[in-house]
């Protein structure tokens, strides 16, 4: 999993059936190490995943990529490769 | 999933069989905070995916990739790692 | 999916049996507003893959990676993560 | 799979159902030829597994990632994509 | 797939049970066009690769990733990313 910050939101009205309903998040790649998020955003990484633990913009997640985000709370069968599955309180690094 | 736009299409008459009618797209991979596309094309990377939405050349879209673009409707047991499964109204960021 | 050029072969006497008569091909990736290859060859990215449509080296293929590999014709249960699907006839780009 | 350098730990109270009790872990990814660890940590990469093997902060470990995270003791379809499922005693390199 | 050197042996003692005789072999990526390997080693990509065709070190292998790995001879089921399935005996290029 990657820790992402979840900075965006995606509205898509003409999508697949199996995303009806499906709260589409823009989530940027954060480095566990940073307290704050690096400032470096012009190299930052982002991707869209779906929301499955009523997260929201500004929340710092746990997100799952690949068929595994399939296996998040509703996800089965969905066309998905990336969901977020937990909001997370700290990080402590000891680099 | 990313945000792509659709900017051609490949044509391909000796494919696999599961593939016959499978109308493939080139999406370049745009960045989720740009509201007009980046400039930088040189660096611009680019995929091969399958539409299953109506969308065309010119469109801003969801892409999944993995075997979570076989969940999208139509392509149960294809050879396919990539499908548009939206077409992208919005895209709000607070970053 | 991404575009390829072949542009080699790969023999091995000793490998797994479900390989056995598999067609094991060198594919470079190429960009696809290329009209010509890109001359950066010295950054070229390749991979291996299995040949399903009678493809060989010279020509513009369609390759899929990961377990949709194993959604190819005669792919079932083998350990390929990269089949060729299609021979490309052409490609047309509006970047 | 990867050999990682264990530096931290993630702390989530909302998360998906399946993920309860799960140790989440940080985990730095290590070049195999470094008897030290590298020092370019600012290159660094990292990524968040679930411990399976009792691992701790400061443990040498092997990650699997993707869906075979899943085949991991205690994994079976939850959302995870990368797992430890071993500690390392030595690495021997002939390169 | 892609092509590697083996260079080198991980010893796991305390690992998940599937993986109770696994072979783990250090594999360096090499370039397909290389007749001998290339000498940024500096720049090189390892990773960790489970033997199933009796490789060892020095060979050159042909290794399969993700989910396919599993579908090696006697990987089922296991939590395996990354799979010794062939010794390359020659590998010819036109490019």
């Amino acid at each position: 999993m990657i820790l992402g910050r979840i900075v965006g939101t995606v509205v898509s009205t003409r999508k697949d059936d199996k995303l009806a309903g499906a709260k589409l998040l823009v989530v940027r790649a954060v480095d566990p190490r940073a307290s704050a998020d690096s400032p470096k955003k012009t190299q930052a990484s982002y991707l869209i995943a779906v929301d499955t633990v009523d997260a929201g913009v500004g929340d710092k997640v746990l997100v799952v990529s690949g068929s595994s985000a399939r296996m998040a709370a509703g996800l089965k069968d969905t066309p998905v490769d990336a969901a977020i599955v937990g909001v997370v309180d700290t990080v402590e690094i000891e680099d």
